[in-house]
């Protein structure tokens, strides 16, 4: 029933990104991948760049060209940097394509929080948006907020890692109010493989091995996008001071979250006000009291992990999220909002158990 | 159609072994889990010992009782250490109930390899077999090299996971004759998993970090499983020095295998002989010349990765082999075999692809 | 010279504590390590159970016993768990001999400090300190903020591996008012050694590798630790949310410290605030602005490594402070102390460069 | 005493071999660093670049210059890569300036064993030697074997990482004949420095964290090399079939070594052969029988460690050498060849205890 599928492009297919969303589609029974586009190792076997993919896939890598962007495609992934997309979206929708793109192109439905999140992301420069007039009917992918809006859009902005980390342990609690949403802090750390699949200094094995490096210290672009997405859920501005650090691990995001509470509430309440959040969601868990084993227990699956405490003392609430970097940070999400997009079962080739140990 | 489902035990159902089966058959649509045993951790739910099996798993874990050994279940699987199986296994088989062991008890036809298997074994002391009549009908349980044995036992002696590698690599060769079958020199590394779940100095975090460790040098026992394997599949005595270390991985399995050949031989020509071997195997990979990427490159899968390599200054042949040593190294050369005992299609529920990096 | 070498006997010698001062001791040209204590391998030469050792140090491991302890020393380091040395500091201290313990015994002088740090010290089960009388007498062994004291003691409790990682980068802040005492979050991130030699799970290479874990979270004995000391250097009564972390490291422990400024004031300021504290300190170093290359950068040292950031938007200072958790966070900062004591050059035998990478 | 001080200039300061002996030299009483020359990073700090660095080292890395090289220098140290030393040996030692290279420019008396060598070293495209009148002259820097001749030498090859761990751990077997010379497998596994500095695919974190990597199989110019001196050292033809490996440590090389015994020879009388020969090296340690604690027991320390074992059914000898690459296996015995070339006493400045765990 080869006339049933749906037909998907991947364009930036030789990074990690590309990679987590191709090893799931292997397996999904209702979408096609047609075609790879990347900027490097164009010409060779998708299996001669990844060959734990020998057998899996031996698609031929095709060069980013204007003309074939879209070709034989229901759906356009950008697996891509920043400033890619921008400059396709908008005629790959009124071709009736639809588009999902990684980068923080289309995350933001607010020019001025872009304009921030630029200017923290290195290499960005603050260059001005190219395709600003889009940000309207751009879609936030993280379907756990915003699913109904992602099932009728044709444009979506896939999440940051650690952001996306950081919006599902805090949107319950700021709904709610019971916490200050100017007192939020946020240590978070990450494997490597967040950092993509370009070696460098502080991705190199040597160097890396046997420490953790805080890095873009209270000046992350992912703390701004947090911010700007907790913000529009709560209703009040949020305020995050974080701090991200790489560990010595391929893959794997825990994010510790302190909040001061607004007033005196039991562990017990709070457990329930996430329970009703997410208890029919099928990709979040919140952990029983006291259970919180780290990211190692979601590797390789699509799940995000919250473990909740409450610091009497100080009058605090801590919130312990983790994902894997790559799945519920990147390519599970995207894959999540790709079967959303396209009317499939939302779950639909997501069923990884996690890898362990 | 719950009725159509073949219902498994787990007897040892809290250690890494029994974890990775447990993990497949989350998602197999033929079998059912009817029940865990194990000797700790009893009474409690499985995913307050294993967290990261939340939502997936929340079977208790039954005590190891003589009457429970077969409740309720049409094929029992054994994830215990040596000299449990041998107990049950008679009892069981004559109860029309099949049988699968991961450890040496059933891995031997010939009882003079078992007691020097045994005898080199820590904690084993050289004890006698106590179901020796067992041995003539159990079956070895690697479905590349005995796959219709397999669909007709009612016993199978699942592989060591050193052995395993070792045989799949050396067996084309040493069968067509090229191999000095004496020759053989073996360098194993694997992952800490390989030393179970039971913590000890040798697998604690702050010594094995930064370190290979050799051990049980020209010793180990699954040096003597695959000599008596290759010596049975060749027809010639098979001698091998095997040395196993110790690697900082969780996971994976690597040989490098080194033997003398018998005459002037090409590269092209060892590939050809391998591939003919190997290509209807749905989980063997010869990979192609010069490309031997490591055990990541199958981590998560049930593949083991051949690379073949001549030193012909030495006239020695080389092969690498790479396997997940809790999948195809254990558990999942296990669901390999479960299917192929049960009638059904060898490769269900074993379909994941490889997570990289 | 040999008479005029000062005599030291370390009771509990097989523990990673212990190790740490002995490696160091080594090299040090004013000390003899007499005699060595443990419950556990007595009678076996040091060099067996750390074959590193070999050609360095083959004393005999001897069985603590009350008669031996004190025997041939001039000082005695308790390098045991909690409610050891409480039972031998005052009979020693009468017999002339000075006395270091690597426990919580004698850290506090306030024995209500004491009670809620042995509350949170899991398997201390809240019982009575049995020499409180000692308590007035003891130091706490943090030579950069009670060094005079130090030289004139006689007992000195040396500093939890993340309370003295915090009391150094919080001490300059909070003693010039410039933070509020009670917003104080720290995230702490641990190698594995910090758990001891002892294997359990959650030091279980299988089970730690590729994973950060959370554990105590906001319930850990060091938070009250620190919340005591700063409180006393400071004047103001400080209050800690401290989150500690195991990561897939052996050694190294990194602090991200977040605490709400009084006022505005510039890093330039903060930074100097914090030269005219350590600028003569042989063992802190505050590092130029934006540079935190985390504790790999002072491994095998007994450095403390100090970054000062500043998060404008919100008002906040962060401290990242970074030690090596076996030597300035155990054996090198009791080396300083055993050299204060005997009244010898702080820095003898404490002289390694940072091994990298 | 400043004017007592061997001046010494380094060449190639900025990768890891060159801060080997920096690290080193920081605490030499004998020996003052005078100049830092890189090809990178030049007119930086050291410390801006190895900032674990800050405060020990903080000399301006300078450009190479033809005029700089030998300036202010009673010895260079080339630790550059291979045919950088060939262009300045000559003209230095006519200056009277004694010359250290770390590269296989100067390791081979006999021209043609250099050619095999260049010709399998990566991107060397077997160009000819630009200074083979200096061969002639050149000693090989393994003191253990060629202690007097480095005395006497003003041009010293230092020894590639592998080379000196297979050289050390075969040369008293090869010498007295007990081995096949024709029969020796090498599989080597060494952490990830070994490859430098520059980071690449291979080094990246996310790659290598969890794999082993077999690499450059049968083909690595480390085991011509060792070939080569081993053939010299033993007198009769060496044949190496050798496999080395990358694994997940960024220090450390263990080498498991196989070779046929001619006779039957117990253990015993091999212990005793390695002793003779070792017995008052103070960097080789012959491990009692069973003992083979791996390279984290040499971490930080200029060891080698030798273990033996006799595989009796297949009669091989099993040698396991292990070293820190980056030191015994490149600035150790550099600062070893140094003060031998300089009359110091050998082992000035190289007394690290291990760094454990």
């Amino acid at each position: 029933m080869q006339q049933n599928l749906y037909r998907i492009q991947i364009v930036g297919a030789t990074g990690y990104g590309g990679l987590g969303l191709i090893e799931q589609l292997m397996r999904h029974p209702n979408i096609e991948l047609t075609s790879l586009l990347a900027k490097t190792d164009t010409g060779m076997q998708l299996s001669k760049i990844f060959p734990h993919l020998t057998g899996f896939c031996d698609h031929i890598v095709g060069e980013v060209q204007d003309e074939r962007i879209g070709e034989n495609a229901d759906l356009v992934v950008f697996a891509t940097p920043d400033r890619v997309a921008m400059n396709y979206a908008a005629s790959l929708i009124q071709r009736g394509i639809k588009v999902i793109d990684y980068s923080g192109d289309f995350r933001f439905s607010d020019l001025a929080v872009y304009d921030r999140y630029a200017a923290r992301k290195p290499g960005m420069g603050g260059k001005p948006h190219q395709a600003p007039e889009l940000l309207k009917q751009s879609v936030y992918g993280v379907p756990e907020l915003f699913r109904e809006k992602i099932q009728n859009a044709s444009l979506v902005g896939n999440p940051g890692c650690f952001a996306i980390a950081i919006e599902l342990a805090l949107a319950p609690a700021l709904r709610s109010g019971i916490l200050n949403p100017q007192s939020i802090i946020v240590d978070g750390k990450t494997g490597t493989s967040g950092g993509g699949k370009k070696p460098s200094t502080v991705n190199h094995f040597s160097e890396q091995s046997e420490n953790v490096l805080p890095y873009r210290v209270a000046n992350h672009q992912h703390g701004t996008e947090a911010e700007g997405v907790l913000t529009h859920v709560s209703g009040s501005p949020v305020g995050i001071t974080f701090v991200p650090h790489q560990i010595p691990t391929s893959r794997g995001i825990e994010c510790a979250i302190f909040g001061q509470l607004n007033r005196e509430i039991s562990l017990e309440k709070i457990q329930e006000l996430y329970h009703e959040s997410y208890s029919h969601e099928p990709f979040v868990r919140v952990l029983p009291p006291g259970v919180a084993p780290g990211p190692k227990a979601v590797r390789g699956s699509n799940l995000c992990d919250i473990s909740l405490f409450v610091d009497q003392a100080n009058n605090r609430l801590v919130i312990i999220s983790s994902i894997d970097n790559l799945l519920k940070g990147q390519a599970g999400t995207a894959l999540q909002n790709i079967n959303l997009m396209l009317g499939l079962e939302e779950t639909t080739g997501i069923n990884r158990v996690p890898l362990y140990p």
